[in-house]
């Protein structure tokens, strides 16, 4: 591997000129051209890279996401930043795809020398998965349920709780046939949220209604929510609240509901899972079941900064319980919307 | 460290087959399996990686934005990550915060060995910047607006043109009171917006109603919206339209409309700008002027391939012009909205 004595030899410089020009540091435009140039011509390898491939140590951590657009990854990412940031690591972000394959090719890149670990959030956990992550020469922390504990450091919410949640909301508040908009039942939420509702109706003798969208996105969400709205309630009375697997589904909800005629929070209540930034942005606001999405950043940060100074210590399991923040889309009857 | 003669030796293949398996070419699907097995059983590192170390080239490019959570930047990335996936690279994002140093310091970092080359997306590009960038020793490709042309690939959106044609379909669909709704006029999407309504207001004779929100957010977005919609409109009549310099900022007048009791698209027609997915999940739909995220990032990414594959050729120069998305926020009054 070149040395930066080889580089400074071949700029004509001093090896303390060519690393304070390689560096940054001040050094004259002149040199930091000669060495930059030297530099590129044998391919040096600078020296944040060197340390890397030496100690093992490249000052930045990974998250891997299943979908970089989603509101939610969005703010665990922000938690995640805050919290390594104050211990000196930068973060690189990385949309792993929602293929165990591409999620497995990238990591392993990731893992072999680009950075000292990883904090992955994928769609899909399961053992295939976890043994691909146990062989990776960096520590993981896995946000998101686990097939079985132990083994991996791991952060999850509690989805289970947050349909409870929502539907005990909305009988609370009044309503009586409720219908659930489930994102795929393939995929880790959504079997456990789909499961969820099914022993909240249970508890409550509700009839279920429940459609299953697509995928976890808005256009999904709105051809499950026409489907679902166009069927009858129980007795054959039309539904009159909706709990949705995600907010992005919430929003179809409302787009479904608009082209029916049906007002938010009046004639249909509905409920988002989340609580993203559309949740307030939506009109009337959506009422959102908050599953702690900065929160689960910060504890899988703050696993991974441990396990990173202390390697041996014995995984750790950390679960975000929900909370419901309530907005004018459950308002009740009386008070929402324009009654004209 | 494992070499792909091991790999190939374990899983009982040639050289040449284990290498076409591992590189996802022509290999018969059991050739795959066995060479697969054998990478992850000797923890084999990729080839990227290998080559990597051998010759300075990482197979990873970085996107740097100032901020991640920002629908157009999420767009942007996509188009990036699709456009260099096909080359064989992966994409690190990376958040460069919304400083010249912090984006300096963590451009460096990743341009010293990490990656072979970045698409930044800075809200700020000036001459420090510039400056800083040209001394990475990778090829950077900029999108944005640069203080002067030159020296740097480059993509822009022609935001200014955006804004026009914003006002133009206002007044086209018959408004004549509009008011602007800007971001911070300190970064460059704000300045050129902000001179762009200036001269679209004088061309049509119009007064100019503008006000500038704290940032390019919903929040801020609100309560600027507030704060033009209070004021009186040309000869005392109230506006008839706003412009927002995005579309979380036209979700904020949105809001502000509704706690006065107008309703869009009816009493106050509202376009943004971006065209980002919210356009679509508002309601009433908002009309937006689409200002090519997404052909801004392959157009970036396909010159940063050019570069790394030609690094001698003159920096281009690429301008995505806008288009406008009409939908309901600016439905003609009789059409739009229920006149209850």
């Amino acid at each position: 591997m070149t040395t930066l004595m080889e580089v400074a030899r071949r700029a004509g410089v001093s090896i303390a000129s060519a690393s304070r020009a390689l560096n940054g540091e001040s050094a004259s435009p002149r040199t930091v051209e000669l060495v930059e140039r030297a530099a590129r011509e044998l391919a040096y390898v600078p020296d944040a890279r060197a340390r890397g491939l030496k100690r093992g140590s490249t000052g930045q951590l990974a998250f891997g996401v299943a979908d970089v657009g989603n509101h939610v990854y969005v703010e665990m990412m922000r938690a995640v930043e805050a919290t390594v940031g104050t211990a000196g690591y930068r973060v690189l972000i990385s949309s792993v795809g929602s293929t165990v394959e591409t999620e497995v090719a990238l990591l392993r890149s990731l893992a072999s020398g680009y950075v000292d670990g990883l904090v992955i959030s994928p769609l899909r956990v399961d053992d295939e998965l976890l043994a691909e992550l146990a062989q990776l020469r960096v520590p993981v922390v896995v946000v998101g349920l686990l097939p079985h504990p132990g083994g991996f450091d791991n952060v999850r919410a509690n989805s289970a709780a947050g349909v409870a949640l929502a539907v005990e909301h909305l009988l609370v508040t009044g309503r009586e046939r409720i219908g659930f908009v489930n994102g795929p039942e393939d995929t880790t939420p959504g079997r456990v949220r789909g499961e969820a509702f099914t022993d909240a109706c249970r508890r409550s003798g509700m009839d279920e209604h429940r459609v299953v969208a697509a995928d976890f996105t808005f256009a999904a969400g709105l051809d499950a929510a026409r489907e679902l709205l166009d069927r009858p309630g129980a007795g054959g009375a039309p539904l009159d609240a909706v709990v949705a697997a995600n907010d992005l589904i919430a929003a179809g909800v409302y787009h479904a509901a608009a082209e029916r005629g049906l007002r938010i929070g009046t004639d249909l209540a509905v409920v988002g899972m989340d609580d993203s930034a559309l949740a307030a942005q939506l009109l009337p606001t959506l009422t959102s079941v908050d599953l702690g999405a900065a929160d689960r950043g910060r504890h899988a940060a703050e696993l991974l900064l441990a396990r990173l100074r202390e390697p041996g210590r014995p995984a750790q399991a950390v679960v975000v319980e929900p909370t419901l923040v309530v907005r004018s889309s459950t308002a009740p009857s009386q008070e929402a919307g324009d009654p004209s």
